[in-house]
């Protein structure tokens, strides 16, 4: 029930409306923005109500903005009634609904870098919000948004939003307020430094200025986030996760990463998940972390004094972490600021800090591009999300996959990869479970052989050499022979499997 | 004749030596650095020697680091000589040893974002900076490096260094003294804000810190850079100028981009040179641009007034402009700053400023890939530079090049890049002599249909559509069918002709 911990203007009280009637203010062809990032902080009731109008007959398709994946409630509930017309800036693939849209091209997905969707969006180059629809834990006196626990674009899209329907959800813990440091950039050409210098640098507001007229409705809600509890870490990933570790330690050691460590950006997923796990287990103490979101693993690292300080846009508390979160709030208060997406993605600070970006690929090739989204260079899995953000700008780049996938049909080392979302030029270092390739430094040719010996999977291994040695009959900086460049990814496609295949 | 305009203290004259005395401190694996970007600002004596050393029997293959491409007397002298082990960051085809060297893979080239490479090398990933060879306008008392016309990564070379051979050259006029700006970043984790805030903001130093004790060579040198009058551009670059410059109007009457226009960055070559050419014909007034190099056209506009600032890490001036310069040296050293490369290509400047980046590529995708290095993905043409430090970070990117290459025979605009650079994430609009794609918030598919129609050549147009819509007749949210993604490069590896293919 809300009460004035959570609406702290009377006036607030007057704007409360039923979920429909908030559904009532979203028509056909509206850019609608929501807060939220993965599953965490993003709204729940409008959505699902604006759902339950369009199955019986409300004509509305709209364009779906957001930090980046959403819950349930908005993605598959909206994209199952064919509301959703496009969708930006990020999508993965756990809401088979919205995959489905968008492979099957109803959805019209537009996938960004991250750090790039907020900026753009308040540059006018998506046209007008229309609508924001923001989950918060409270709105303060002067109608200022307390935001849950994914901060995502929210600052951004309420600034900049014509229509504002707040959610507020008393499932969502009082003690997140303070958590966040709220500051939006001035648009070119007033535009200045961040002035953040270290990952805990505080330079904004704990709340989201919005003010009590531009609120048009005020929901209430009561739902957690849908939060699944991370598997523990399988063989493979342990193993990465010990390479990872021991290269870093190697690194320091030859003077190349400073002996006081740098901050650490995470992927999401299994493997990232080995990695920070692996962390407790090595001697490491006071890390820092620099973000985008951070798992449940860096809530039992920071009790374990293993992390001193994260900094993300988002954090994602299993049902097991949020209880945690609950009975050490004070300590996770200290250790954790929420910034805007744009703020903890952006290039300006992962430079500046120097940030160790770890992230997970799909399939990489032996060259060295990455394909972080499209299996066989056509089907989207998930968005390019903040991986680009991270490994252009990160001080180190490493990239961490397991060598196969689909039981060890599909090769994740290839001679070209389907979809390049990053460059050969954007990564330094690939790590499988059976080795590191630290691939600074080296041309094409030199980086080729490092990857397939020290990365791909013995049973790929003689064809990638085959492909290699084959391209390498004609001159070219970047060896390759186009004919035959995606065969191991045909042979997937008609047969199933890349085994078995001779170039 | 080196005087006391050149060489400020006495001691400096002790230590002048001739280009062999020079020559002979370099020794076989050392990593050689010098100072210079494109042909301008670059050592011409010292690498002259050691050519004709290593011809005379010496044994010694140097890895060569330069800002980009070097003149003749570095590149072209020691590649024919196979004095050249290894080549970083940047390279261009004008150099016909070294680009044979490169695609048979005897130099091992690696391809670097330029904004990159000086900060790699600072932190130790590329080993010891053995020896820097540095070309000076003069020395001053204290020893510090008054810089020609291209900085580069001469002074974090200089930083690290340890050897130094400084050739003061006498046809460098005395005039560039003032117009650098040179500060080198703190490394992580000290590093702060880099203090600029606008295109003519200054925060180091006109010279290059380096002190008498760590000079170990003075060369004295007298020739010119050898850099050629640019053709005047042709009709298609003009079409293409003109489109853009359109382009641009509309953006601002659409409140897309300021009334008072935001920096420009541009590329090099033709398209380049004639987009220029084409703001002195235009209403524009006061521009600024914050680019890499600056080329003859920026001079011009400087003098019409079109042009208010600019920023870059060199110029390139061609005789012509030289002699402009020399006349007009007041004008262009309050309206130019010369900083370094890591400094103009530096992502937190660019994104602050809000830099337009016009760039060329090599040819692009129907999906928006570029590829800005490598034909048939496999012989290199030139490095990726500076295009990926502008077009991931601009406010607005813009890719323009003709529709065609080899007379009509290859298309620009294929199904599938045959090596990407820059991927559809980075890429906002894409501009061929044919028209505007602007791309900005499309899903792939739709992106894929106004590129071709608004951008291929119709020779090629039908070919592009049916492979579109073959690759359609599966889900996928990029339609791709990979056994046919190449057919238009191999045919053209084939018979010489993308012409004539179908799907």
């Amino acid at each position: 029930m809300l009460d004035k911990t959570r609406l702290r203007n009377p006036r607030l009280f007057e704007k409360i409306v039923t979920p429909d009637q908030a559904a009532d203010l979203i028509l056909d062809g509206m850019n609608v923005a929501t807060s939220g990032f993965t599953p965490s902080g993003y709204p729940k009731m409008t959505t699902v109500a604006l759902a339950r109008q369009i199955k019986e007959g409300k004509k509305c398709r709209i364009n779906l903005w957001t930090g980046a994946s959403v819950g349930k409630e908005i993605e598959e509930e909206l994209a199952a009634v064919d509301g959703i017309a496009g969708r930006a800036p990020y999508y993965a693939f756990s809401n088979r609904s919205m995959q489905k849209g968008i492979n099957e091209r109803r959805i019209n997905y537009t996938d960004l870098h991250l750090s790039h969707f907020g900026q753009q969006v308040h540059y006018g180059f998506f046209g007008k919000v229309d609508a924001a629809v923001i989950e918060a834990v409270a709105i303060t006196e002067e109608g200022n948004i307390i935001l849950g626990p994914g901060v995502g674009n929210a600052p951004i899209f309420v600034k900049d939003a014509e229509k504002i329907i707040v959610e507020v959800n008393t499932a969502q813990p009082l003690e997140l307020e303070g958590m966040h440091d709220i500051y939006i950039q001035e648009k070119p050409p007033r535009r200045r430094e961040i002035p953040i210098y270290s990952v805990g640098g505080r330079v904004g507001v704990p709340y989201v200025e919005c003010g009590l007229d531009r609120i048009d409705a005020v929901v209430e809600s009561a739902v957690p986030d849908q939060v699944r509890d991370l598997a523990p870490p399988d063989d493979k990933s342990k193993q990465i996760a010990g390479l990872l570790i021991e290269f870093l330690k190697s690194e320091q050691k030859s003077g190349l990463l400073p002996p006081e460590m740098l901050p650490l950006q995470s992927g999401v997923g299994s493997i990232a998940n080995a990695v920070l796990s692996g962390f407790k287990d090595s001697a490491y103490t006071g890390l820092e972390m620099y973000s985008e979101i951070l798992q449940d693993a860096v809530f039992e690292l920071i009790l374990l004094g293993k992390v001193k300080f994260a900094s993300g846009c988002a954090f994602t508390p299993s049902p097991k972490v949020l209880k945690l979160f609950r009975e050490n709030a004070a300590l996770f208060k200290k250790s954790i600021v929420l910034r805007p997406l744009d703020i903890s993605n952006h290039p300006e600070i992962i430079r500046r800090l120097g940030v160790i970006a770890l992230n997970t690929p799909l399939e990489f090739d032996i060259y060295g591009h990455a394909n972080s989204t499209h299996s066989m260079g056509s089907s989207i899995l998930n968005g390019i999300g903040g991986s680009g953000d991270y490994m252009r700008n990160g001080y180190l780049s490493v990239f961490a996959t397991e060598s196969t996938a689909k039981g060890g049909d599909v090769s994740r080392v290839v001679p070209f990869a389907a979809h390049t979302d990053h460059s050969e030029h954007d990564v330094m270092v690939y790590i499988t479970e059976r080795g590191v390739a630290d691939i600074r430094g080296l041309a094409p040719h030199e980086r080729a052989r490092r990857i397939i010996k020290n990365c791909a999977h013995p049973d790929f291994q003689p064809a990638l050499y085959e492909y290699l040695e084959r391209a390498e009959k004609e001159p070219g900086h970047i060896p390759h022979d186009l004919k035959n460049a995606f065969k191991m990814h045909c042979a997937f496609q008609e047969t199933g499997t890349m085994k078995n295949i001779r170039f």
